[in-house]
């Protein structure tokens, strides 16, 4: 690969998203001290159209239809989890609902999904998952008496298919598994693991946090049970946005969530005496959907739809092979080494480095105008997001890296770290 | 009381509460077919500075501050609490936590509660409550095996304590119960419930949803256990937006939620192998907080705190009183009977009217410029919220309801109905 910045502005040059950067605030700077924001795995930018989709949402429908605009707001939890299962995941209509936050959504799933295996006490999730999974199936388990069968995953290259296949056996109800590791970026093959799954009869429950958005998803391919995610990252929905869940629907019926709430309920405004859930993917749902965030959701989901989920991981994998190319060549000198899966079909859309100064790392860079992630013990994640990071954004991250490096600065910064994100 | 259009002028001139209505939209046509807006119990009116404060929250703090901004934002849900807890439902700071959906508010602190009460295998709830409520009473007894005691209300009085009393036991685990009833108004004394239902060793969760920013609500003195309740009613903080909970500080520690997210973790940015939950109330937060929805559920909560809860409680009494006597003077003659309880002091800021054709008539109220708001089977809900309601449009609005009763027209509508809200 040419390492050059002058091949990186070729590839920009020919970048057939190129037109996106343009569309998310804080991207109209170019200069060479400008911002090179690699976080979007973390928080994704905002759209320029997010304000005006919210003023649009609050002043004409709130403000200007108030409660008369139920009758168009009743579906926005369904049609955009019809937009997000056709233009992000590969899903059919009616098995997708924006609602709730991730960890309710694998919470209401993870229950439904234990009571539809009534028998089998175990459920598998892998050690390194991000920490709300692995809580809510702890505290899932705890509540039931099921026992966690916890895989040791290699925190590098992500889960091994064999070391889960050898987990598998008939005590087992649910496997819990994030498409793309959160801490390396290890993609898991998603129809593989779930045949192993099947074979086994238990049920697979995919979190997509660090896919949605970033890398091709087919749940319907796969043949997928169930999935949540997270909609604040590669969707760019804002702070704490609303976050979706899949059921795939011949297993709608069979499963029943346990938050009984009334946004679930066949003939809702009946108001009737007993709770019995509608038939489709909305008996998923609890209370009243979140109709001013959601308005944000939309032109984030929009977004990555019109730009093709397709265009956008392959310039996820290149803007990801260039880093590692360069990480190789400037940072492993250092010390710093790659440590993701090294091969961009196995990795989705951030690339993570580890160094025993990784929190010191992540503060002087941040001051220079770089901005990663730190996750403990001693990784820095670096997040291009496909849709608003050009190539030459990561060689000039990368850049600015290798100089922190070679002048050595970072140690001046404190080792302790008390970051709240 | 003197009910002429001119004594409502009156009192809306000496109406101490009067300037706040300008600062919600839709509030400036003054004319006579102006919109009569009595539905702020279900979707309260947008307050004017509510655009400006989602511009400031996506632009400048998100768009501008990006992933940093969360050195703000991960301590909002208790500062929002610890507001409404001061200004509106009367908690200590560190009780309340703006989070989450009203319904899984109550399916967190249900289950906590019951595990906090082991041996004991009954919920109380009233047959008269919210479905959402009832609902989640029953899906958290059928998963764990507990007993409904639901309690006969009276449709129009609410619950009679005597009756509660009866259904009091050493089998008992928890009370739901709304301190404000949705259908009827009747306002339950939270204080002497509580005592009640301490006695008998049980705990009780209050439903503050029709209650928070209507009436006066005094959970610390009252010695409330816990409680949770809505912010897009009477606070004005949109449609859908995130909801709040209670939990008196004593019992914080004692008690544990099923949920186990990550934003209920001790040392949350550790992420550590097992879930260990913070001590104070940020252990019932669940997933990452809704950012942008609470930036409009602070311009709601402030407006009722700067208003003062006392002053608007009053109004609403007020409110309440004028439409009981239009009531009474104007519609009973139509058959149509006032079913809340007449004396102010024992009703939150709505009233409901009883008639066989309620769903006729708010079809044909709603054509008339006035919205109410229909309960099954035969209520017509009518929500004058205090801080936007003047005395003239309670008056023009029965004048209006009293027309339509006199012209019969209301017969020519559909009678069943298919409404979504």
């Amino acid at each position: 690969m040419d390492t050059s910045r002058s091949a990186a502005e070729a590839r920009d040059a020919a970048d057939p998203l190129a037109g996106f950067r343009a569309r998310f605030a804080g991207t109209e700077d170019n200069g060479p001290d400008r911002l090179l924001y690699l976080d979007g795995n973390s928080l994704g930018r905002m759209p320029r159209e997010t304000p005006a989709a919210l003023a649009r949402v609050v002043e004409q429908e709130w403000a200007g239809g108030l409660v008369g605009s139920w009758s168009a707001w009743i579906g926005h939890s369904t049609r955009l989890g019809d937009a997000l299962a056709a233009g992000v995941i590969g899903a059919r209509p009616g098995e997708v609902l924006v609602a709730d936050s991730t960890s309710v959504n694998l919470y209401k799933l993870l229950v439904a999904a234990a009571d539809a295996r009534p028998g089998r006490d175990v459920i598998v999730a892998c050690a390194d998952d991000f920490p709300t999974d692995r809580y809510i199936v702890a505290g899932v388990a705890a509540a039931r008496g099921m026992t966690v069968r916890e895989l040791p995953a290699d925190l590098d290259e992500g889960l091994d298919p064999a070391v889960l296949a050898g987990a598998l056996d008939e005590r087992v109800a649910v496997v819990v598994l994030s498409s793309v590791a959160y801490r390396s970026g290890a993609l898991h093959d998603v129809a593989a693991v779930t045949r192993l799954v099947h074979d086994a009869g238990a049920l697979v429950l995919w979190d997509l946090s660090h896919a949605a958005g970033a890398v091709e998803v087919d749940l319907a391919g796969a043949d997928a049970d169930l999935a949540v995610g997270c909609t604040y990252k590669y969707l760019n929905g804002g702070p704490g946005a609303p976050a979706f869940l899949y059921v795939r629907r011949d297993l709608q019926e069979q499963l029943r969530q346990p938050i009984w709430g009334w946004f679930g309920q066949r003939d809702q405004f009946e108001m009737g005496p007993a709770y019995d859930p509608v038939p489709g993917i909305e008996r998923f749902a609890v209370g009243t959907p979140p109709i001013v965030a959601m308005a944000a959701v939309e032109v984030g989901i929009g977004l990555v739809a019109e730009a093709g989920i397709g265009a956008v991981a392959a310039k996820g994998r290149a803007l990801g092979e260039l880093m590692v190319a360069l990480a190789d060549e400037w940072l492993a000198p250092h010390g710093v080494a790659p440590a993701s899966p090294r091969d961009a079909g196995r990795r989705g859309a951030h690339v993570t480095v580890a160094h025993p100064a990784a929190w010191q790392l992540t503060q002087a860079l941040v001051d220079r105008g770089v901005v990663p992630d730190f996750r403990t013990p001693d990784r820095v994640r670096l997040g291009p997001a496909p849709l608003y990071t050009r190539f030459v954004d990561v060689w000039d991250a990368m850049d600015r890296f290798r100089r922190l490096l070679e002048s050595g600065e970072y140690a001046g910064y404190p080792a302790e770290h008390a970051r709240v994100t």
